[in-house]
């Protein structure tokens, strides 16, 4: 057992997850669960369908810590071998729950099926030493088994591969485990604040020099993706028991925020989903405003992203994938002679194609992208990379407001789509959130 | 260790795989390409960035099998403990080696930047009973702790974590575990058949049928997406050694092919990447035809999809995405009654988007999508998942042949708008595969 308080090892059990065919989300799904509640996660281990090896990763995980949660495994055919060899393990015996057998009865029955067959009778086995947690999503029952010793109590839990079931059932299992450890629990809160248009090299300094003397006892930790940067704050909860100890965690990561007030403006956005569209979108809609995308080097990945949300058809008119040059003259009225002289990553053609694109949907705001994506088509001036983008919304009497801005974005066709798609949102927010900044072009 | 063969167990290192913020690709990747090397893994162990962890998962590692890869850890940072922690257990000291010193300095002179900091310096060591193995795509270099005797030699392989490094380092691990191990590897070789438009649960038994007496030596498993059902023949080198054995088992996968050639016909398509955008890209290419879309439920997904390759310039001349009716009147030219007496998820309509897209954006072929991607707007008539899609290609005689079919998609907005997006293009290619099958309306 490493540190004070209570650890646990995680064990998934499946032969598709050594030889590659299933990457294991579970896993970290249970890390993240697990740190919530107060076990962090000492180790991780993955065997394969045997017997033996279930056998040996059962006991030399209690011998490090006294949480052992095992997923995958515990269906209803002869590869499923993990109930089996947890009981040996444990030196505990199976017994069919009558209880079990009624609840698999009526699912066959509901199911219009007959009676379940020997192999299905498995899933209404139980520890003699612990019990079963019902599956609120499927046939196969958590089973929670009794380790160690009254003084230094231990849990073995089985829980379902599918991870929809295992997720389904971790409430339960967070029951057992805060009855069994209680006041041995170090949870934690955490607080996420979403980033954009900042690289996390330069975020991360500021962050760090921020925080030096405002909270001394957050946490954080920085998780980057190609659209920005997530900020996680973390605290204690300390002592555990305590009524007050959450609030005065809460005002922790209060405090932390608030140093790092200065630092965020003009990058921070707020969205339950983390997804920029959803900031966006609120903004549109309390206006009553209209988008219209036309998208040349993204291809329509901002249109996608747009209306990958339920409720798009709010705030999304439409949007036009001007590939082809003709496409951009002759839907976006954007000149041949500024394709020919500006070409078509140009300031002048991304700013024609969002101000064309609001005129031809009948939108209250466009955006406008052209750029080089890769891996090909890069010169000296305007190498792979290189996107001009530009934002039209409604300007001060009546008048349009338009900004244009040229991005180099690093990476591959991919990485610069998403981040052009990206800096192509992040400015229409700031645009809709501060519309008297500046007067537009 | 298992089995006769060599066996390997993979490490993975880092607090952000324990905590579940980051999830383990790479280990599925290292479990793939191991088994192609004829090195399975026994188990797969992820502990924290502590040195006596990392060193214990070694120790015990070495125990089980002669092959550990550890990924992660190998930074210039304090918190990198993976080096001198496998140094630790495996009692071999770490040098600095020169011509090291000399790539890494190379690298910050590119850069522009100085002279290597003490932690970067970190980069240059390698073991004194080992090598350095040279990074292509990054500054950590891959290295070989030698582990083991002359008569049962062991290996130690550490490479970064940071996926595309760790993955352009495997070929040079593979050539050294190759000149270790040789004739005790057991590799298999697999062959992959894409197919589309057939459920899982309708393949998997056709397949099971047709290689039941054709090939008991080629085993099958099924990989499903939301856009379609792959298929992985393998089959065993046997024995290794043999030269005649690669042959023998490339002629076991010919038989297996052969044998689910009715079962696949219509289904199945060829395409490197696995992505049916590939097939039919070149399909058109070859006929130097143009394709433009019409989206309205998938907002973008197909042309995203398509222009997310290299090369889309060639062949896809734009798109609209007609999310609001009037989108759908103005630009494509639908007529208003059509849409008000079919609604916007019809037949008509979706034919109306095809033929309109060709016209408007002077393309030989369209595709028109229109559906109800849910949460919301179903109806008893047409329920969430339903999607009218409509495919136009040039036919023959000089007119044009349009066919149109309605899909009813399972599951979230996301999977009826993927799945729609794959049954258009999958229309696509059998329309372009089958030009003469049968006129069209």
């Amino acid at each position: 057992m490493t540190g004070s308080g209570v650890r646990a090892v995680v064990v998934t059990v499946g032969e598709e997850l050594l030889s590659g065919a299933t990457v294991d989300g579970n896993a970290a799904w249970l890390g993240r669960a697990l740190a919530g509640l107060g076990i962090p996660v000492d180790h991780r281990l993955t065997v394969g369908d045997r017997d033996d090896d279930i056998v040996r990763a059962v006991r030399t995980s209690l011998d490090r810590a006294p949480v052992v949660l095992v997923t995958g495994g515990l269906g209803p055919t002869a590869d499923d071998r993990t109930r089996p060899a947890v009981a040996r393990a444990l030196g505990v015996d199976l017994v069919e729950d009558p209880l079990l057998v009624e609840r698999l009865r009526e699912r066959l029955r509901a199911a219009g099926r007959g009676a379940p067959t020997p192999g299905l009778r498995r899933l209404a086995l139980r520890p003699t030493a612990g019990r079963a947690l019902p599956n609120p999503a499927g046939a196969a029952p958590g089973l929670v088994f009794d380790a160690g010793s009254p003084d230094a109590p231990g849990r073995v839990v089985l829980l379902p591969g599918v991870p929809r079931e295992m997720r389904a059932l971790f409430p339960a299992v967070a029951q057992e485990l805060r009855a069994v450890f209680g006041d041995r629990l170090r949870p934690v809160v955490n607080r996420v604040i979403h980033t954009t248009g900042i690289p996390e090299s330069e975020l991360a300094p500021r962050v760090d020099r921020a925080l030096a003397d405002a909270a001394a006892e957050v946490e954080v930790a920085f998780l980057p993706d190609l659209t920005g940067v997530d900020l996680r704050l973390t605290t204690a909860v300390e002592p555990p028991g305590d009524e007050g100890a959450r609030e005065r965690a809460a005002a922790r990561l209060d405090g932390a925020e608030a140093a790092l007030a200065s630092v965020l403006d003009g990058v921070r956005f707020e969205a339950a989903s983390g997804d920029l569209v959803e900031t966006v979108a609120g903004l549109l809609e309390g206006r009553g405003w209209w988008l219209a995308t036309a998208e040349s080097c993204t291809g329509g990945l901002l249109a996608q992203r747009w209306t990958a949300r339920a409720g798009a058809s709010r705030t999304f008119r439409g949007g036009v994938v001007a590939y082809a040059n003709e496409v951009k003259e002759g839907w976006l009225g954007v000149p041949a002679a500024v394709l020919e002289a500006q070409g078509a990553v140009s300031e002048a053609v991304a700013v024609a194609m969002a101000t064309g694109a609001c005129q031809a949907l009948d939108a209250e705001c466009g955006v406008g992208i052209t750029g080089v994506a890769g891996p090909g088509g890069g010169t000296p001036d305007k190498p792979v990379g290189t996107v001009w983008i530009a934002v039209s919304v409604p300007g001060p009497g009546g008048g349009r407001r338009t900004e244009a801005f040229r991005g180099q974005y690093p990476g591959d066709r991919e990485a610069v789509r998403v981040m052009a798609a990206q800096a192509a949102l992040h400015r229409l927010f700031r645009m809709l959130a501060a519309p008297s900044e500046e007067a537009g072009s």
